[in-house]
C-alpha cells in the first residue's frame, strides 16, 4: 500500500504520532528564542488568532516551529490512555543543586569550539533537562512550553520503556525471549514477525520490509500511520485499521538475526506480546509496575489508536520529574527505599548489550561500537552508559559510573537526532566526568 | 442549519458529548447487573473481539449498554485538556463509615414500595457514590467502570463548576452580572446573547432559538454538535468549527429573563465569558481556584473542541473523591482547613436561588418550587438542598442543614434525570434525616 492509496489526511494525522520528519520551510530553523512556543502566542486567547491556531483542522501540528507547542500537548489533539501515578503522595526527589554545571565546557562531536553547558541547552532546544546524581538533583531547567508541572512527549524514548516491561518479564520468567513470535501472537504468524524471535524483535534485528523514509511516498510508513490514526478514516478506506492490524500485513525482506534496523513497528509487536502475555494493557502495566510503585508527581499517557491500543513505540506523555525517576529506578537496578520493584537481571540485560555487529551493520556514528538492547541504545564506553533516545532529541541518559541520570525533553527542529547528538553527549559525557568523585 | 446540511458523523460524535440520549433499543433496558461493563466484556484483549469493541469507527459509543463503559473512558475517545491536581500530597479525607445507610428505607417519589438505600442504587445504576458528614466519608461504593482510582464524566456537573467560577468571580467584582454579553464578548453582539445579561446567562432565562431535542432532525443541537466536535470534519463542512463560531450563530427567541430553559449554550457561553474575563482557560482556572488548592488525588479533565476550548457545558471527568472535596469546599461557603479560597458570596448567591417564577415555567415535576441561579438546582426545601445534575444520574448534592454532601456517578440507561430523581431524590433527604442529629 503507498501514499496513493492511503487519504493522506489519515496518513499525516497518524504520522504525526511517529515524530515524522515532515518537509521543513526553507532556509535555517528559528532558534530556541526566537521559535519559543509562549513567545509565538501559539494558542493563546479565547479563541486564540487564526494565525495561532494549532489544532484538529491543521494536519501540521508536528512541523516545526508548532511543534514546540504541540510536545506538550499531545492530549489536546489526540485520543489518549492514562498511566496512573496512583492515589498516594507523590515520593519527593532529594535535591543537591550544583551551580557550577553551567559554566561546564566541552568539545562537540566533529570537533568545533568548546561550549558551555548552558549554551547547549539553546542549541539543542530543551524544553527540560534534569540531572540526578547519586539520586540527588544536581540540576533542573525548563524552557519553551515545559515547567516542572507539565508533560511532555517522549516520542521513543517510549520504546525504552516497552523494552523494560519486556526484559522484566523475561526476567521473571514469563516470556521467553527465544520463543518464535507466531507462537505468542497467532495473528502474526503470516507477516514476517511470525518467525523472528522475540529477542530479535527486542534487538530490532527482524529482517521486515519496512521504510520509515518520509520523503518516500512509497514508505510503508504511510500506511502504518494511516492505520495507527484514532480518527474516524473515510468512507473509502480500506486498510488495517489498528496497530495489531497494521502489523499482521508486514512482509519479510532480508533475515531475521543479521543487522539492526531500526524500525518502530518492532517495538508495537514488542507491546502487543507484553500485553498478551500480562492481560494488561501496556499503560494499566505500566502503572502497576513503575508509575504507581516510584512516588510520581503525575499520570503520564499515551497517545492510542482507534480501539484504544496504546502506541508502544513512541505515544508515551510524561513529567520530567517522574523520567528521571524512571531513570534513577533504573540505574539501581529495580531497587528503590530497599525493596526491589524488579529483578535486577532485567537491567543488567539491557546493560549488557546486543548484538555489536548487527548494529555496526546500521552505521549510527554517534554511536560508533554501539549496541541496541531491551530497546535501549547502549554505548559500551568506559562509563557503561545507556540511554533512551526519541526524536527531536527526547532521553533518559544513564551513566552507572558516574551514578548519574540525564533526562532531556526537547523540540529541535530537526527529527532525527543525529542532529543533536554533537552538542549533548560529549556535554553528558563531561558532565559525568565533572561529577565523577563528587560526594 | 438542520440535520440535512450537518454531516450526521460529525454531529453525532459531538452529540454524544452532549450526553445526548440517543433511541434507545426496544424493550426493557438491562438491569445494572445485566449490563456490568465489566461483566459485559467491552474493550477487554489484546484486541478486543469485534462485538466488544468501542471506539472511533463506532459513533454510537454513548448508547446504552455501552455508555456504561464510555463514561470512564472519555479521555480514550476524544482530545481533553487536563485540569491539574498540582504536585502536592492528597489531602486525606476523614473516614467515618456507617454501616447502617445502606439499610435506611425511603418511599420513591411518585409512590410505590419503600425500597433501601443500597436497592436504590442498582436501581439507578449507580457506578459510584460518596457521602460525606461533617466533612467525614460515612459512605463509599463503586460499581461499573468506577474504582477509587479512576475518573468519570460528570456530564452536566460540568455546568455547576462553570458557574461556580462566574459566581466568585462576580463576588470578586472581578464580573458585573448586569453587564451585557455583548460589553464581554463583542462577537457575540449580533447573536441572541448580545442583549442578555451575564445574570440571564448564569440562570438560563435567555431568549434564545435553541433545541436540545434529539428526536427532531430539525433541532439546532446537530448543528452544535457538528461544531463542537474535536474531531476533523468531512472537506464539504461549511458550518462553525467550534463552540465559540457556533455560539455567535445563535438566534433570539422569545424574551429574555421570563423563563428558565435548560439549555446547554447558556454555559458555554458563560465558559467564554469566564475565560475572557480571566485570561485563563477555564481548565487552568478550575486547577488555580479549586482543584490544586483541595488536596485533590487525581488530575480531571475536559473533553475539548478542535481549537482546545474546554467544554464548559458537560465536558468533565474527575474522580468521585475529588467530587466529593468540591462539594465539602462548597458547603465550607469556600473555607478549607482554616483557608478562605473564595467570598463566601459566591455560594451564598447559588443557596439564596434564581427566580423562582420563571423557574416555574419549565416544568421540571420532580423540582417543584426550585429555582436555577449560577448553574446550579435550588430545591428551596427546608434543608436548604441545592445540586449539580448531569444526565444520566450525576450529581453533586449538598443538604446545608444536615451538613451532608453527596456525590454519585452513574449511567442510568436514560438519560434526563427524570428517570432516577425519584429513587435518589427521596433517598438523599431520608440519608439527610438519618445523619441529622448525628455526632
Amino acid at each position: 500500500m503507498s501514499l496513493l492509496t492511503v487519504p493522506r489526511r489519515c496518513a499525516l494525522a497518524g504520522a504525526l504520532l511517529l515524530g515524522a520528519a515532515l518537509p521543513a520551510a526553507a532556509g535555517p530553523a528559528l532558534d530556541a528564542a526566537a521559535s519559543d512556543p509562549v513567545a509565538l502566542g501559539w494558542m493563546q486567547g479565547f479563541p486564540p488568532p487564526d494565525d495561532k491556531l494549532i489544532g484538529q483542522p491543521d494536519a501540521n501540528y508536528f512541523s516545526f516551529p508548532k511543534l514546540r507547542w504541540t510536545v506538550c500537548h499531545f492530549r489536546e489533539l489526540l485520543p489518549t490512555k492514562r498511566v496512573s501515578r496512583g492515589l498516594g503522595a507523590p515520593r519527593p526527589l532529594p535535591y543537591a543543586l550544583d551551580a557550577g554545571i553551567d559554566a561546564l565546557r566541552f568539545t562537540p562531536l566533529g570537533g568545533g569550539a568548546p561550549m558551555s553547558w548552558a549554551d547547549a541547552l539553546a542549541a539543542n532546544y530543551t524544553d527540560g533537562i534534569l540531572v540526578l546524581h547519586k539520586g540527588r538533583v544536581v540540576y533542573e531547567r525548563y524552557a519553551g512550553c515545559l515547567d516542572e508541572a507539565g508533560v511532555h512527549g517522549a516520542m521513543s524514548v517510549t520504546k525504552s520503556l516497552t523494552g523494560l516491561l519486556a526484559e522484566i518479564l523475561v526476567a521473571e520468567g514469563r516470556l521467553d525471549e527465544q520463543a518464535q513470535v507466531a507462537s505468542l501472537i497467532p495473528e502474526l504468524a503470516a507477516s514476517a514477525f511470525g518467525n523472528a524471535t522475540v529477542q530479535q524483535v527486542m534487538e530490532m534485528t527482524t529482517g521486515i520490509a519496512y521504510s520509515e523514509d518520509y520523503s518516500d511516498p512509497n514508505a510503508e510508513v504511510w500506511a502504518y500511520s494511516a492505520a495507527a490514526s484514532p480518527l474516524p478514516k473515510p468512507a473509502d478506506y480500506r486498510g488495517p485499521r489498528t496497530y495489531y492490524q497494521y502489523l499482521a500485513t508486514v512482509r519479510p525482506e532480508g533475515r531475521h538475526g543479521e543487522a539492526f534496523a531500526y524500525k518502530t513497528v518492532n517495538t508495537d509487536v514488542l507491546g502487543w506480546i507484553v500485553a498478551r502475555t500480562t492481560g494488561q494493557s501496556l499503560t494499566d502495566l505500566l502503572s502497576a509496575r513503575i508509575w504507581s510503585r516510584i512516588g510520581a508527581e503525575q499520570d503520564a499517557y499515551y497517545t492510542v489508536d482507534s480501539i484504544g491500543t496504546p502506541f508502544a513505540g513512541g505515544g508515551l506523555s510524561a513529567g520530567l520529574r517522574d523520567l528521571a525517576r524512571v531513570g534513577q529506578l533504573i540505574l539501581d537496578g529495580g531497587m528503590l527505599d530497599g525493596e526491589r520493584l524488579f529483578p535486577a537481571a532485567a537491567v543488567e540485560r539491557i546493560r549488557a548489550g546486543g548484538d555489536r555487529a548487527a548494529f555496526a551493520r546500521a552505521g549510527y556514528r554517534q554511536i560508533l561500537g554501539g549496541s541496541y538492547r531491551g530497546m535501549w541504545w547502549v554505548f559500551h564506553n568506559p562509563h557503561g552508559a545507556f540511554a533512551a533516545r526519541g526524536v527531536h532529541g527526547q532521553t533518559i541518559y544513564i551513566d552507572p559510573r558516574a551514578e548519574m541520570v540525564v533526562v532531556r525533553f526537547a523540540s529541535h527542529p530537526q527529527a532525527a537526532n543525529a542532529a543533536n547528538d554533537p552538542t549533548s553527549l560529549p556535554a553528558y559525557q563531561a558532565l559525568a566526568e565533572y561529577l565523577l568523585g563528587k560526594p
